[in-house]
């Protein structure tokens, strides 16, 4: 019951205060974590899986000069550096936490006297647009960000729905005040990127177009209505596409300024305003995959006003509800910050790509529609596959049978046909290894999340396991392995493939068909053609049955692997992990290889080779901030010693993810170093996906309530919880006591509650 | 009534027999006629303004090389040249004599051996996949080609629908027998025109993709679906690209052979197969502006079998159709191959532009469903306006009243607004001068053709005659004529301009609208103020109101005209020729100034400025391959000597219309000459379109049977017609003499008997 004096001070609070009252978890989503160093996160807002990422770039620098790779944009795979001292402007899509990257479409800026049409350099600022900032005047919340931008003066907000961009200037007085929007400037830019830009300016205060780019994705085309909420007094294009022979139109027309029909390679526009002090020029940004019509449908739709604070608060209340989904309690408030960013950034991609209307387009570059599914894109599936989906398949089935709706339209539009491996914005860019969509389809089919057709499903997963032209695949078929002489990342295919196998045998076990069993838990066991018992490694095997003679097994580049070298790859059979043990060796081989790992020192000439990692991403020769060993600490279950699995955890949990900018050790990699987080958090962990198994850890919550799609809750209760106190005494759900180290999917989905008996002894 | 002989006889006959007995005016079509030299029309085989113009390409070089112009080019602007000695290969679009050029798109050819995956140039012509043939071996009929591939022994015809492509390729026997596609191939070809290509290989007979081109057309894109009647065994793909940085993909698969998801810039690939002797592979490739799924619909509704001789039979009964709308009886073969080759030149562009479920693509550059017409592209208006589009009036008035909806549908969807000046595939290219599409809109309003919105046409007409920023209209509407110092063709614009705004007059007019007449009739006064009475020409006029004093009559370039000097354009005032003579001296001086227009020489260093246009294009200083003076040979009506138009007409009809290859004297230009000549030939011309008068000239027919949609028919007899017989003394129309030179298109709309009395005297 609420007092009078607390009725009437919630009468006197602005609405926004109103909403901090009801949004309760928004507060401990901290954007800019991960902004710093590797771990590539973005700041700027977005709604859960929102098809707009809107943020600020703070460089804009090129993939490649004179066609060779330049390292330095390594750094901008979202964008975003803590560390630079100037915006560049703010830019509509964005991946999180990736190691390679692409989008950053249409960049916005505003800018106040002489027009500046380039975006300056980080060596000379002020030659260029960009503007620099102080991070005492910005502030990144869920679906906020706020930075002056101190160049011109001019205080920029930005908010979002799912598909636009929200933008909010507030201007000095000038009578030359700009609003540029960049056409040329992306992430992962190429000097050939952008293939066609189309722009049409359809009246002052809106202008639609599309911008098609060569990247990452091969042919990725995004269209856009950009509206104003004053009216521009003019504008201009500048084309910097170079002098053309005559081609039929070129000057019937000055077609830089106030000419409305712009097309070509290299654009950029700016559109000019008369501004008093203080005043506030908005900006809506709708973006589409289909058509600019579209776009403005998407606009009208979900935006057809101008009050930035519905917006955010409509984004930020959309954030609650994801966040609210697991209620915890922590020890501290920066256990708190971990937790819902952690959260946060599992809950961004893969991104809704799909019209108000339904519409999206393919990958066979087709328009279709999605019927009774939301379709998404941005599958980074390599690192997602192993704790994200089943994450969402825990605590967001419904979302997650639609990105398995999603994974099966890809294959549907498929030429090869293949499931994705990583994909974009109606493109697969091939990156990484395995075919690990086949985990995530069995995984929400096994779990009787996606209800749709799941023997063609099935089909689906036979036939990209068996295209036999990809990374080695044939090979792999008739010999058991992928040849060294075949691919520079022959062990860890092998050992990825392998396990996909498993999965397409348990799917095919489910659906009772016996003969794709049968072959596929062969297929399962290839992992122990790369084991080579001599060193008690795993290692590249030449095809002539040989292994490879020079070998390392500390070096990652060359040696048959990626992101990860042999000491964390030789542990990677999450479908069989006894079995791995014993082909090594037994318990205490591997007990004794587990303590080795953690606390070895993996000297810099091959740290340098792991990728995407700070030299904080690593735990001895341990990985953490790479997938591949995401189940290892788990692995002491096996070898009878769960309270190291127990130390090592917790010891991840606090050693790997804080609340600064700098706060991941790695690439978030799209959700999956969050997903880790989130299930090791709360004290199981998924180690072979398509299994209905979890592993256990130890709790870092002292309680939590999982809300299920379902209905049912999760209560989770860490008795004697402490930072000292991590080792687990026993485990009892539903007040049954949980014999063993594993707990069932289907068991936790019919709520109740998990508890466990913390001490400070092993 | 047939007798009985002759009945068996025709039961005997084999189907193409009996066809040529009843599309008995189809073999009076010779493509081939204007294809060698300045013609520019093409041979290959197309249905009467159909979307796909299937025709070899005797060579495919590049627009410019190096950013400079390449002169040669524009031999190639129909992608044939008679006197070239090799074909490259068929693709799909060409215009119909232009004088600038684009589309050339989907390149086929057929080769046997060893594969030759670039074109070979004509100094080497061994050195690729062209072939050598011979005009002993080629056949090109209306909607059929046939010629024999020299090098490699293959026989190929060709045959289309509206929107199929039909090839027919006869092999000899062999183990590399190749169908190579080629997807840079192009017409005015640059560098970078291919802006982008995808190619999906959907199963061993079906492949689909698109083609988007940066070159007359800024932003053009052309969907293809491709059927084979044969599985291919292999097939393969160059890119020609260059290298690339890793982009994320390049590698995990061996993409240049046997890869389905085909990507890239420039793009040749090759389908290949084993063929017996004689073995005939069959392709179909339709088209679409919208969609590859629409080219597929295309192609399935338009030609779901395998069966090459009905689809050409289908096409040239089509053809028969259009042509038998006028029956002549002319003095020779050469005369009735003249005339109903002109009647297929004329109904070749615009072209349909649109899928078979009604979707095209606007200039918007956005779907859209045509609802109520059918949509067509490729207006060459500065050509067509004349006497095109009032030819369609006449006799295909439904198919102008689309015209003109296609014309309306552009403006809806152009951001200037602006009806369209030159356009082709969702594009405008602002070729030429004048804004004459209102010409073209006022005429089929006024003559009762167009049924839609007229209020709203009157609006487009206005605001495009309102667009001050494009070649000089503002100062235009300020000064009465478009200062010198603004424009290269100042004196020409300000002529075309006044036309036009008589035009849109006379709409205004028609609607009621005195307000819009009063202005527009003020401005169609313009052409005076370009008169220089001190030397009797029309001259360029600085800004400051004096003449350009540096000039030449004979010369076009730099002296403010484009395709005809002062002595053509000086008489270009087609709305108001009478007091164009009165102000320039009354009717000796106009008779005077035609008889030396007729006669006098060009000098070869003013004729090389005349463009588009052979020696043979020349009357004197009378430029009959170009538009300009189209009206001219009608104006002695007004000096009181219709005699000498009659002459004139007479011959300019012979002299400038052949049987041969070479039989044009200058571009078709869309199907205007032709027009020209079929007007001419039937004894009257619209002197000034948005009148419903015609001019009386000198019939070359004996008698012609005009059927008119409206049910009736036009029969006109030339009484004592013959080569010698030019002149005329009388014209009764249904038994009445019709007095002075204007017949009148309400009245010819009534149907009846147009007799012309002719004799050998003046």
């Amino acid at each position: 019951m609420i007092d009078k004096k607390s009725l009437i001070t919630l009468l006197l609070l602005s609405p926004a205060a109103i909403w901090a009252q009801t949004n309760d978890l928004v507060p401990y989503v901290k954007p800019i974590i991960g902004t710093a160093k590797m771990g590539h996160t973005y700041p700027g807002p977005t709604v859960p899986f929102g098809s707009v990422q809107l943020s600020p770039d703070t460089d804009t620098i090129p993939y490649a000069v004179d066609g060779r790779y330049n390292g330095e944009v390594y750094r901008y795979c979202a964008g975003y550096q803590y560390d630079d001292p100037t915006i560049v402007g703010f830019s509509h899509t964005h991946f999180s936490g990736v190691g390679h990257s692409d989008l950053g479409d249409f960049l916005i800026m505003p800018t106040v006297g002489a027009l500046q049409m380039n975006p300056g350099t980080a060596d000379n600022p002020k030659g260029g647009y960009r503007s620099a900032y102080s991070h005492d005047n910005e502030v990144a919340e869920a679906n906020y960000y706020k930075v002056k931008l101190d160049d011109d003066n001019i205080l920029a907000e930005l908010t979002t729905s799912t598909r636009v961009g929200f933008h909010q200037y507030t201007f000095p007085k000038s009578d030359q005040s700009h609003i540029i929007l960049d056409l040329m400037a992306g992430i992962y830019n190429y000097d050939d990127k952008n293939v066609w830009t189309v722009v049409r300016v359809v009246n002052d205060t809106l202008i639609t177009g599309y911008r098609q780019t060569n990247g990452w994705a091969r042919t990725r085309t995004v269209y856009f209505a950009m509206s104003f909420s004053k009216p521009f007094k003019e504008y201009g294009t500048q084309n910097n596409d170079g002098p053309k022979v005559y081609r039929g139109f070129w000057g019937k027309f000055d077609q830089s300024k106030n000419f409305p029909d712009v097309a070509g390679k290299k654009l950029r526009m700016h559109f000019d305003f008369d501004t008093q002090e203080g005043e506030q020029i908005k900006v809506k940004m709708a973006l589409s995959p289909v058509s600019m019509r579209n776009a403005l449908e998407n606009m009208q739709a979900e935006v057809p006003h101008w009050d930035f604070d519905k917006v955010k608060l409509d984004g930020q209340t959309q954030w609650q509800k994801e966040l609210e989904k697991i209620r915890v309690d922590v020890p501290t408030d920066e256990d708190r910050i971990n937790f819902y960013t952690a959260m946060y950034h599992a809950a961004l991609m893969p991104s809704i790509y799909m019209d108000v209307n339904g519409e999206y387009k393919g990958l066979d570059q087709e328009v279709h529609k999605a019927e009774g599914f939301t379709n998404y894109t941005s599958f980074s599936i390599w690192d997602t596959f192993r704790a994200f989906h089943p994450y969402l398949n825990l605590i967001n089935p419904s979302r997650n049978a639609d990105m398995v709706a999603s994974v099966m339209a890809h294959y549907d539009q498929s030429a090869l046909p293949m499931l994705p491996v990583w994909s974009h914005y109606a493109n697969d860019n091939w990156c990484m290894s395995g075919y690990h969509s086949v985990s995530v389809v069995a995984d929400a089919i096994i779990k009787g999340v996606y209800q749709g057709d799941a023997e063609k499903a099935l089909e689906a997963c036979v036939t990209t396991a068996n295209r036999r032209s990809y990374e080695g695949i044939g090979e792999y078929i008739d010999k058991g392995y992928v040849p060294a002489e075949k691919s520079g990342t022959s062990v860890s295919n092998t050992l990825e493939y392998a396990y996909d196998d498993w999965c397409i045998a348990q799917l095919a076990k489910h659906l009772g068909k016996t003969d794709i069993y049968d072959t596929f838990i062969k297929r399962a066991a290839s992992w122990k053609n790369v084991y080579d018992p001599s060193i008690g490694f795993m290692r590249p095997k030449l095809a002539d049955g040989s292994f490879k003679k020079e070998f390392d097994v500390l070096e990652t580049h060359g040696q048959g692997f990626i992101e990860g070298n042999s000491w964390n790859f030789s542990l990677y059979v999450p479908h069989d992990p006894v079995a791995m043990m014993e082909n090594m060796g037994g318990k205490k081989r591997l007990s004794r290889y587990l303590d080795s790992l953690f606390t070895m020192h993996l000297p810099d000439e091959f740290f340098a080779n792991t990728e995407d990692i700070t030299r904080e991403g690593i735990i001895g020769n341990y990985v953490h901030g790479n997938e591949p060993s995401h189940h290892v600490a788990y692995l002491y279950n096996i070898t009878g010693e769960p309270y190291k699995t127990q130390e090592k955890i917790r010891m991840i949990l606090k050693n790997q993810y804080h609340n600064g900018s700098d706060g991941l050790g790695g690439n978030d990699d799209c959700g999956q170093m969050s997903a880790w987080y989130i299930f090791s958090s709360l004290g199981f962990y998924p180690v072979a996906p398509a299994s209905d198994e979890y592993w256990l850890g130890s709790p870092a919550v002292s309680s939590a309530s999982i809300r299920l799609e379902n209905g049912k809750n999760i209560q989770i209760r860490a008795i004697n919880q402490s930072d000292k106190n991590v080792y687990v005494k026993k485990v009892t759900l539903n007040g049954k006591e949980v014999k063993g180290y594993k707990l069932h999917h289907a068991d936790l989905l019919q709520g109740g509650e998990l508890v466990f008996y913390m001490s400070g002894k092993r």
